[in-house]
């Protein structure tokens, strides 16, 4: 049998058809054209799901189910999308307008849900029984996996660890709350913060590395400037991994799993951002040395993540 | 069948024997004595327990196992307190050594994860899949149910809440940490709060409430000024259920459990606290209007959380 996994990203609509190990045998993108209506979108994804499998020339009998990973909050066992700011879907039925186009079975859940699953199952955290997959992006992105299965609460919702507060009346968030972890952690906080110390500092290497550009810096600029020893980067990058590690720490001493997995493109940095944020961690957590301590690892299943976590929410 | 619950405390071995619904039969306690070694700790649970029995007249093969709740990281599996701050202990094989006295099967866990669960079987949160409970009092005790079952991450250490940062570089923690939750809404917080407020302040009620004795203030005391309509009080309340609302949103935004509940002596201030607290959660919670919302409720429990959730450990 196949799977299809859908990740629906708010620029993109990326599937890939697997089989029953999670490997990936063809995908396919499309623009998601985030403003259309979920008719409009479910449409489209019905139709890369059949090109899909005319490519590989596989029967509609062969396709086992299709998952779907949605930004927003999901009702899994509607097969809606209650509510997605990022994609203006309110009580969308995914599920049901899917079904119109291809009679399979539908599972819906959200995209960052799905990125942990794939982590989980086949990734850094493979075998253990709970995990938190974050993904330091636009946002915080963030996925629970308890018991080996994805933890969503009571109402699907669960999991927003961008969304909790490190610093009470702190930087404004999207969200309406003031200091939000995201504001702080993700990739573009990082921006921000390093274009706020530019303004104030010229003698940096950074601005060798974007021609003088502030609005060129991206979260690689900032590690390369550190990696060359250039004094304000590494004092950017030394304040930006300890806000990182202070919502990773808040996540172990208040849930333990065994393994949190780092994604993100920052998490290309590697032992380099890796190593002093497990030192600050580590010297910050409440457990003491007798218990055996959370492991902090690098994300493995990169972009594909969404799709193979997708394709297996029939499974779970 | 009976059962006995065990809440070990850092004051007080408070002991009950129970029957089957969770009903106290009769309860008895002791002095701790904190600083003693574990064996002469243990040799008081069991002389209690021994006690109880004999009290009521069962016999002891009419004792099913015996639940003890202790501070600090419990090894569930072997019986072991694998560290407790709060009692000295590390690695002290509990099970063991109260075997030595009543040979019976016995369970270990987190006086606060006890605490949780008999409010999740028979308090409060009775009936739903995932709560959260949480003790305001020296510190800030929290259990979380996930699925009924007590919820403790993969090294028994989970819902440390009080130790999640709300306020990087904040207030000073125990913990080692700046800016933990429970330096900003535990009960002894709220105290150190209204004292440096009135070492500023000389015109407030609360100092007729303490003859003008500011180490005589307690929670109650700002609540009682606070219904008055004391300028000061009132501010201070505000504030502190504006700290409050912070962590109750952060563990709602993570976590979605159905139920949050909210123990420790500063519950008894009952709707006057939890109106304003729901309010202010709500407003800040990431959840939107079209998702199912977290009910917020006082502890039903009370003092006998501890010993109640203790005699249930070995039937979950």
């Amino acid at each position: 049998m196949y799977y299809v996994g859908i990740d629906l990203g708010g620029t993109n609509i990326a599937a890939g058809l697997t089989n029953k190990k999670g490997e990936i045998i063809r995908k396919k993108s499309i623009p998601t054209h985030r403003d259309r209506p979920y008719t409009e979108i479910v449409k489209d994804m019905a139709g890369i799901t059949i090109k899909l499998i005319n490519e590989v020339g596989i029967d509609q009998k062969e396709l086992k189910y299709i998952g779907i990973g949605s930004p927003g909050t999901p009702n899994v066992q509607e097969g809606t999308i209650i509510y997605s700011n990022n994609l203006n879907f309110r009580n969308a039925p995914i599920k049901y307008e899917m079904q119109k186009y291809i009679n399979v079975p539908i599972y819906v859940e959200n995209d960052a849900n799905c990125a942990a699953l794939a982590e989980s199952v086949y990734g850094s955290a493979k075998g253990v029984d709970h995990s938190v997959t974050l993904t330091f992006g636009t946002g915080i992105g963030a996925g629970i996996v308890i018991n080996k299965r994805i933890y969503s609460g009571f109402n699907n919702a669960a999991s927003e660890l961008g969304h909790t507060v490190i610093v009470s009346e702190g930087c404004q968030c999207s969200c309406g709350r003031k200091g939000c972890w995201e504001t702080y952690a993700s990739a573009n906080a990082l921006i921000r913060q390093t274009q706020e110390v530019l303004e104030q500092n010229l003698d940096s290497w950074i601005y060798t590395l974007v021609n003088g550009d502030l609005s060129k810096i991206n979260g690689k600029t900032i590690f390369d400037a550190a990696r060359k020893d250039d004094r304000l980067a590494l004092n950017i990058v030394d304040t930006y991994i300890g806000y990182m590690s202070e919502g990773i720490t808040n996540v172990i001493n208040m849930l333990q799993p065994e393994i949190v997995v780092v994604g993100g493109g920052i998490c290309n940095e590697g032992e380099y951002l890796l190593k002093p944020l497990r030192e600050k961690v580590y010297q910050a957590m409440y457990t003491k040395d007798e218990v055996p301590k959370t492991q902090i690892k690098k994300a493995q299943m990169g972009n594909d993540a969404g799709i193979i976590g997708a394709a297996m929410l029939g499974e779970m």
